[in-house]
């Protein structure tokens, strides 16, 4: 079983490093390039069943940070 | 239409990053988790028809380090 938490920065916070990476891809030939976000993504290998309620307390206190992320959680049967 | 792309350390690369997360997992309580893989998601946002040549490229080339880490570029219609 795997799980698979995806954190990325929330749509109104500033994402400088987004912001560059556009900013390269249209140097490189990629001009229409609308907004890029880069954020986190965290692969979890579970023996067993996974403990959802955990993962998501996890996920929240240990992986993002919920003032200026989000995350996703999914879990990879 | 978005394109993702998630960058994640070579199975074979040790990931230090991956092994602190995975303690402090068990430190809340989490016992039994297993490897954890921590990696980069990108989301890109474009207009129109995307360019998937341009976009394997740009993953290979500028996202990605294709020494220590694999890459995985999905198309969100």
């Amino acid at each position: 079983m795997k799980a698979i938490v995806t954190v990325m920065p929330k749509p109104s916070v500033l994402d400088p490093q987004g912001a560059a990476t556009a900013e390269a891809m249209k140097h490189l030939g990629l001009e229409s390039v609308g907004r890029v976000r880069v954020g986190k993504s965290i692969e979890i290998e579970l023996p067993g069943e996974p403990n959802e309620e955990k993962l998501h307390e996890i996920a929240r206190d240990l992986l993002s940070n919920p003032v200026i992320e989000d995350y996703a959680l999914e879990i990879v049967r």
